[in-house]
Formats: C-alpha cells, sequence, structure tokens
C-alpha cells in the first residue's frame, strides 16, 4: 500500500519532470544557441570579410548574390543566364538550410541598367519559381556593383526550425 | 480505496497530458507553418514576380513601395504626397496582418535626389507616426527608380502571432 | 491516510500548474510584447524621423550608421577610421542589447565609391571581427550618401531573448 502510493508520486513526478523537458526541449528547437553560418558544398566561394549566409532562429540571411558559376568561379558570360546564376546561387544557399525559392520572404535586386535587366530579372524568376507566390522584391539602380557586374541580389529566407 | 487512488493517477495523467498539449498548442501559435502571401484589400496590386508582403512568423516583409494611388494606379503627381502615399501603401499591407507604422522595425529608402526629397519624408513621417519613437531607417540615393520615380521605400514590420 | 493522499493531489496539481506556468513564462520570454526602440548610452544622437535601432524578438536591427564620433557629433577625418567608427556605432547600439559583431547576421553596406572604399570596409572588418566567420554581406556603390558621406552601413543581429 505504502509501496503503491510512492510509486504513484514518482509516477507524478516523472509526468510533471517529462513535461518540463518537453518544453525545455521545445524552447532548444525554435531557438538555435546561435549564428549559424552557412557555406555549403556546391556553393560559390566566399573570399574575403563576408559569408555566403547565416541562419539566425527561423531566418536565413544570404549574402548579395552575382551571377558566379561556382564551377569554374567566374561571371557567367551572357546577362540572362547570369542574373539566373544569381537566383541559382541563393538557392543552394538556402537549400542546404532546407529553404526552397518559395520560402524567400525578401528580396532586394541591384541592377547597373534598370530598363535593360529587370525584363531578365523577371524572366528567370519566372522560370525558377515556376509561377506565383513571388516573394515581395524591392529592385533599383545603382551606380556600380562588385566587378562592375550587372546585378546583385539581396535576399531573405524563413524556414522554421523543426 | 483502490478507485481513488486510481482516480488520482488519471488526475495526474490528465494535467501532465494538459501540460504538454498546451505546449504543443503553443509552439503552432509562435510558428506558422510557412510563408503566408499578402494581398490586402485596398491596396496597390503587384504586376510582374513579386508580392506586396509575406508574413514569415512574427515578421512582415513588405515589397519596396511607390507614390502610387491604388484609385487610379497611377503615380500620385505632388512629390510630397506621392512620398507620403508610398507610407501609406506599406500600412495598408501591414495592418492587415495587425501592424501598425509604429511596429516597422527597418525602413530603407531610395531616393532619386536625396536633398531634395529627405526632407518630404522627414515630413510624411512626422506627420503619418504622429511622433516618436520612429524607426531605424537607411536612406541613399540611388541612379534610378522604376518609372523614374523619385522614392522606393521597402520595410519589415514585427507583429508578432497571437 | 486520507491527508496523505490529499497531499500527494496538492503536490500533482502544483507540479502540473508549475509546469504550466513555465511554459507560459518560456511564451513570454521568446516574445517581446512589441518593438523595443533603443537609444543606449554612449551612442550618436539621431536627429530626424528615425531612431538607432530596434528589438523585434530575437532580432535587433540598426539604422544605417555613418562613420559620426559620437564625442562630437562629426565625421570622423580619415576615411579607414571613419568607416572603422561606423561599424564602431553599430557595435555600441548590438551591445546594448546583449549581441557582439559575430552575432550580425546582415550587413548591406553602401559606398560611395566602390573600388577605392571595399578594400577598407575589409580592413576594418577584419580588424573589428577578429576573423572567420563573418556575416553575410551586400556591398553597392550609390550615387549619394547622407552629408556626401562615403559610407553608410545597415546591419541586423540576432540575439535570441534569454
Amino acid at each position: 500500500m505504502k509501496q503503491k502510493r510512492g510509486l504513484l508520486l514518482v509516477v507524478a513526478l516523472v509526468l510533471a519532470a517529462g513535461c518540463g523537458l518537453a518544453r525545455a526541449q521545445s524552447a532548444t528547437d525554435t531557438k538555435t544557441l546561435g549564428v549559424k553560418t552557412l557555406d555549403p558544398p556546391g556553393a560559390i566561394k566566399a573570399v574575403g570579410t563576408w559569408s555566403l549566409g547565416a541562419r539566425a532562429g527561423d531566418f536565413i540571411c544570404v549574402a548579395g548574390m552575382q551571377g558566379v558559376d561556382p564551377a569554374t568561379n567566374r561571371l557567367v558570360e551572357d546577362p540572362q543566364a547570369r542574373i539566373r546564376q544569381a537566383f541559382r546561387n541563393i538557392e543552394t544557399i538556402a537549400q542546404s538550410e532546407g529553404a526552397s525559392l518559395k520560402d524567400c520572404v525578401r528580396l532586394t535586386v541591384y541592377l547597373s541598367d534598370l530598363p535593360r535587366y529587370a525584363p531578365m530579372v523577371e524572366k528567370a524568376q519566372s522560370e525558377l519559381w515556376g509561377g506565383p507566390p513571388y516573394p515581395p522584391r524591392t529592385m533599383v539602380e545603382v551606380k556600380r556593383i562588385y566587378d562592375d557586374d550587372i546585378a546583385e541580389i539581396d535576399s531573405v529566407f524563413y524556414a522554421p526550425v523543426k
């Protein structure tokens, strides 16, 4: 009789403790303990004081991407293909953290010539996203892009930690 | 006696289970399952491979907004009124997700002429926010904005999921 | 005997309630109730319709920073020192919310002359970060920066609420 009551108390304690543990686990799951720097295989290499991307909680920030071919580490020649490659480079980094292009929540597109390259951005996105919904976007013409390039694309993704 | 003990065990189990359930519910509440694309009534229409905005967890990303009148789908004529309209367009999208201008946590303002239009941005914000606190802001002059416009405003809001 | 059973029930209830409370507390911890505007001691003063920074949940958004010396409220003379000061101004704001430069997850650097000042940005970051990992970065040349300055730096930090 006394043993049984003791057992009951133990059961209650274990359940309560388990519940607390589960909560703590959940807190750990929804919050990574810090910034996770990204450098996935197949992506371009970051040379300089920057990284390709970073996961912070449920968000993935990707560095401004240009149309560099990861195989050759050089800019793709054709403008339309180059802009498409910039998006592909973004995709590689996002995918390494479980995000697809559809999980993109913010795009900032910097172009060296807006009237000339904006239609190419639209074409590339149309092909790669395959249709709506598309992410919110800001697109402006700047005075110069690194390597006198035609496009640099900055992006943020949402990929909740499981 | 035995029944009472059984009852006690059931009570403990139900409490513990309820606690676990509440936790699971909380996890669902704090994380939407993916990106929610925004297209609220009264807002301008997005034409092209972009959306007006997106909710991602507790954050709302709004596309770069220009001073387009949603009623006519054309840029407002007067520069001061146009810049004010850009903020109003942002507000409409943010409000559809329960956020006010005071919930804005990041503004990037692109202008075609910084000395000329920065004071108009200040005036519009002063009127629409009604006083401090204002959000952190970055404001630069770029070479060209879509439609050779004078201002495009990019923004992020914080609106925790209830 | 009856008292002991009663005590056991109370224990179970207290444990379960405590568990629920802990969870509620956790939910409060991970979500601040709104935007927290930042204006820490030692930082520059924001004059106009903007703030130095804002905490939104686990993220800190910092306004575009220039190389203004907080002691004199004037731009630092030497270009390399000025760019370094811009990062120091960012750091002061981030640190007030418990974030270090290593918690930066997004940098957007606007320069008035990319070939000329990009190496100075690299040097300043190298010194201040002390080595990799560095945050993802986007760096472009714009037509004009406030006060015809040479650099303005926009940033976001990740600093989970304890």
